[in-house]
């Protein structure tokens, strides 16, 4: 048997300082290169904390967890330095480090990322990276998913390096408004080949799935989700168009999903 | 070791009909109440195939699981009524409904539900029920996900019918555009209470976290995530204002997260 530990609090206070304090988060786990680099640019600007899942949780999209506990363990601590690993979802993350670490700690920026691979299109509903800057929107802490569309393990870091710094930067400069928040896609690109960087809207293309039907060894079977984007929205003003044409692309995501324009046409519906 | 049994796929060819083709789903799992109740009220509009979690998935979101296959298997069959448990989330049984079971033909009709438990406000963002939905409108099929606001095994599931009954009717009457799809919210009283119908907008109003701090017997901190809903948004057009005066809530949600109104904003950044 273990041995016991004394009872105590994972609270931590961190030093007061002028400096932002910066969460950072990811989906791919806590040792992904995307998030440790995303964590080093933040140093640039504030006190950080990085609080990410202790393994893989890509397409978890906002799951959380309430049907078993919830552990978080500090790895790493130097000063204004903190890498926590925690389980299970992003968003899990998210509420750990917002309600036990940092309780009452105001938190002035969540980064989500670096993650591999893009998050554009309907992505954004599957995407754990996404969820997380979305869970700091709704806790209204200015949020910012990064992705780079590429998921090898050498991809260009140094073009995802620049306009993460840049656009957080912005951020910082311009503030985001409540209930919005930033999905953020960079083109797997050398950085002389980027372009700039592109306001888009979100393309309205879907995922084809394509379930790989398998049969165990007693010929029961069994499915492999895979799938590809069908692009039909394309258009300059896309979230596709800006990564297939070398610019980064910034996509304001709001966290109303109310279909405004609909709902005078539903009034005249008879019930 | 397991006999072996023939590789025989999954694919099913419903009935050539007239009907709708309606496939049912939920978060609270195959055999849960209110997803056995909604599949009923489906029947008397159409040919139905209940598709469902093996267990429950509340909270799940639009997770969705690729790095372990998924499986399937059929628990009743009848004329033009169906059961199939799967696992692992609602949007995987979604999936696995459209690509292995019914792979080429035209669903009609999502429906998702009925909930044990509200759906309104950000909630939208957790729910397996709404995902469930709304991976179905990503899919282009008309989708609603049903949310009856009580807990308790013995709810006021007359009223539920009552609403589920008068508004599927009314989406197949009116049909939805593509990329909206509805998030209909019940209140828990006897029919007889029920004022009626509204459109809503979504209550812009986030769940505050209470993660409980325990120790496990080797003095090991552990969380339960937990949390109440703190309610600034309760004006006469949300979702959170229906419920609370008796009505039953119809809060259309679309698919395209874009900010449009603030991308004119964000053009006048400086990068």
């Amino acid at each position: 048997m273990a041995k016991k530990e004394e009872n105590k609090t994972q609270k931590i206070q961190i030093r007061q300082s002028n400096k932002p304090l910066i969460l950072v988060t990811n989906d791919d786990g806590v040792d992904a290169k995307g998030v440790r680099l995303l964590a080093n640019i933040a140093r640039k600007f504030g006190r950080v904390i990085l609080v990410a899942p202790s393994g893989p949780q890509s397409g978890k999209s906002h799951a959380i967890t309430f049907t078993s506990p919830l552990r978080i363990s500090r790895i790493h601590a130097e000063k204004d330095f903190l890498i926590y690993k925690a389980n299970n979802t992003p968003v899990d993350a998210v509420k750990l480090a917002q309600c036990v670490l940092l309780k009452d700690q105001k938190i002035d920026l969540l980064l989500a990322g670096i993650n591999h691979g893009s998050n554009s299109s309907s992505s954004v509903f599957y995407s754990g990276t996404i969820a997380a800057a979305i869970e700091g929107c709704l806790n209204k802490i200015p949020s910012i998913g990064f992705s780079l569309a590429d998921y090898s393990s050498s991809p260009h870091f140094e073009t995802a390096e620049k306009a993460a710094h840049t656009i957080i930067q912005a951020v910082l400069e311009n503030k985001l408004p409540e209930n919005i928040c930033l999905n953020v896609n960079i083109p797997n690109i050398p950085l002389e080949e980027m372009k700039g960087y592109r306001i888009t809207r979100q393309g309205l293309n879907r995922w084809q799935e394509e379930l790989e039907e398998r049969f165990d060894p007693v010929g029961r079977p069994y499915y492999w989700l895979n799938g590809f984007l069908i692009e039909t929205d394309d258009n300059e003003d896309t979230d596709e168009w800006a990564l297939k044409n070398n610019y980064v692309s910034i996509h304001p995501i709001q966290t109303d999903l109310t279909a405004h324009s609909y709902i005078k046409t539903m009034k005249k519906w008879k019930f």
